[in-house]
């Protein structure tokens, strides 16, 4: 095969497909947070919340072996791993947050969670964030400014994305809520949800206190809907101090969406909620997804949860990641291009910027900064409202010593590429 | 645990949850075409076409062990994998359909199906048949009947499902599926696309000749639209004489879309298109699947198409389908409630009457029937557009002497059932 990779890549799956960084990286190998690409050359994997328990974690690597080689089989026949891996899985869950059901990915998570805030309130509104991202499907992509398909939906209505940066108070927050709930109402659907992933994260993670939401939740419960939170990318104990998002938001959504991370790569995902929420989705919709909670999904997810408890993986966010935005903020001494440092867990980051007087988003530096990383063998991105905020989310694993490598590529990158 | 599987499965994951059969199978081991359940029972699986070379086939068990334990990343890395399986797979279809993309079910690849009709037509249209099924996301549930969300899309039109035992004509079905186009012209949609399993699978799989829905494709094509061919079901050799359905059919579709039997049951989906295609949907919409077309996927879905090849399943399914339905035929000299035998390779079935005079559909008693067998250690089910047909769709590996067990009880189910 003489055709270049990328070529043949082009030519099969399509132009303008993304990847990421200016050269690819063609990997073929990873191990916790390890990766190796054609040519043999390491990279520290600082991006990447899919594999959350390290890349080819034995442990889930195990079980998706045991499982796969004594059953795979669809739903409609009984099996003890979907009921087993449920009932450990929503005791994590405040009351009354107590039925689940599964998908593959979190676009289909997210797509059921509208349908099931449609039929429990009887209304259609969506309110969501003008910076935000809930998935793949037809009708989550009507979610996604970026990416709006020909026949918006009248139904669905964007609020500012929240910024503790250049900040937003949570009473005007809730003030653009309460008037996205009034043109909603005044076009006759009513709100059935605001759906938010709870930290924010597409939108540059912002800094934002406990309770920062509530003003705008209490303006759509007031009105009839409901609350989805996406916990997609903050959820299994990725921000140290909660195992999900919402909890460290101080907010209990009727209806939770859970995807990359829940099976460490394997295609699992799924939604939690309330038990009469569940009873009026199935009384409307005959719901059923060949392979979504089968025994091998089950085992990988099963696995997953199992290592996060038994490494204490959640209190390894807390501590590393303290220590990696620490090490960031040093690096904001010498680096006026630091604007902002913030972030929880392990999921921090960076936002650069031109000036920090004017806050003059650094948007191209910031993009020349992630290449320069790439070349230095540290994988990460950015992302924000302006698209200046380095993301920093690695695997669960990640050690002080990662962050150390992490902290001094960074340190490089910044005193190398020209600010403007 | 004192609490009953099924009591528990109801409370974690909601009521009205379907199971096959008045009493559930609880499984706990597959190998090839058998399955046992928790008590050590063994079942003959006549019906589930997701582990289509068999149940935990080992070399697909072990390509995805190998793959779990190298490497598994999203696609916006170089892979080697997916690149070598899309040439692969689309190497099987005729030119022009020589690109692809990856999700990880059906529905997600109608999904996108959908949305690149609309793209590449400009038109917004779908016809589907009134008993047809396309998957679970909001959009291609809109193609369900049985599942209406309570907004339907007002471009959407059904025909009648084609039968071929009473029979309807190519051109009256082309002549709905005009009518269909003009009342879609006439709101303004246009048409985007006829979308159809060209088996018919759900349907009941009317024993159509090749070239059947050809008038109908030439009316949707004449219009502007497109044909998308959903080969979930028929696809991959399945039916024996044709490696696609849309090869039996006749026709060469713009847009097909697969499914369950990809991957063995692993989560694996995707469509393939013509170039052009692909583009215009590439060009509207900044696709992006997380875990679809990942190197653990891609070497399940690899290892399932050679496993196909290497063990000859295609000419299996035709030689073993042959003979099943032949004994079929037989059987129907014996119990005058088989109306009709009819399939093609392993996907074949029985149509259940009260007369055969005037064919009345004994609905209840194919029920009764796929009760009965399943505690005759056979497990099938039924269908059609009166859900009194068995339907036999076995994994490919379905031997002789499987055919015989299955014949033998089905034998003495319909001698057993009472009719009325």
């Amino acid at each position: 095969m003489s055709e270049p990779l990328l070529d043949r890549r082009d030519r099969l799956l399509g132009p303008r497909l993304t990847t990421f960084y200016d050269e690819p990286v063609h990997l073929v190998r990873g191990a916790g947070t390890k990766l190796w690409d054609a040519e043999g050359r390491e990279y520290l994997d600082c991006y990447n919340n899919v594999p959350h328990v390290g890349h080819c974690h034995p442990k889930v690597v195990e079980a998706i072996c045991r499982q796969a080689g004594t059953l795979n089989t669809h739903t409609r026949y009984l099996h003890e791993g979907i009921v087993a891996f449920a009932e450990d899985l929503t005791a994590t869950f405040a009351e009354p947050l107590n039925a689940m059901t599964f998908t593959c990915t979190g676009s289909e998570a997210n797509d059921i969670a509208l349908r099931m805030a449609r039929a429990v309130t009887g209304k259609r509104g969506i309110i969501a964030t003008d910076h935000t991202y809930h998935g793949n499907t037809d009708a989550v992509s009507q979610l996604s400014c970026t990416n709006p398909p020909p026949d918006r939906w009248d139904s669905v209505e964007f609020v500012p994305a929240p910024d503790s940066y250049r900040p937003i108070t949570a009473a005007s927050w809730a003030a653009h809520v309460e008037a996205a709930i009034r043109r909603l109402e005044e076009r006759g659907h009513g709100v059935a949800a605001l759906i938010i992933c709870p930290f924010f994260a597409n939108e540059g993670f912002p800094d934002l206190p406990e309770g920062w939401v509530l003003p705008a939740v209490e303006a759509v419960r007031r009105a009839g809907g409901l609350v989805i939170a996406d916990e997609v990318q903050p959820g299994f104990g990725r921000l140290g101090t909660h195992f999900w998002g919402h909890e460290k938001a101080g907010v209990v959504p009727e209806i939770v969406t859970l995807g990359k991370p829940m099976g460490n790569g394997h295609p699992v995902a799924g939604v939690v909620t309330e038990r009469r929420v569940m009873e009026a989705f199935r009384d409307t919709f005959r719901y059923f997804n060949t392979f979504a909670g089968n025994p091998v999904s089950m085992a990988a997810a099963q696995a997953t949860l199992d290592v996060i408890r038994e490494e204490e993986l959640q209190e390894n966010a807390r501590a590393v990641g303290e220590y990696a935005r620490d090490g960031l903020r040093d690096l904001a001494g010498r680096h006026a291009c630091i604007g902002d440092v913030r972030g929880a867990g392990l999921f921090l980051g960076a936002e650069l910027v031109l000036d920090r007087s004017e806050k003059t988003p650094a948007t191209e530096f910031t993009k020349k900064v992630a290449n320069a990383l790439r070349h230095k063998g540290v994988l990460m991105n950015f992302l924000g409202i302006h698209y200046n905020v380095l993301k920093i989310r690695p695997p669960m694993v990640f050690s002080r010593d990662d962050a150390d490598r992490m902290l001094d590529a960074v340190d490089e990158a910044l005193g190398e590429v020209p600010l403007a």
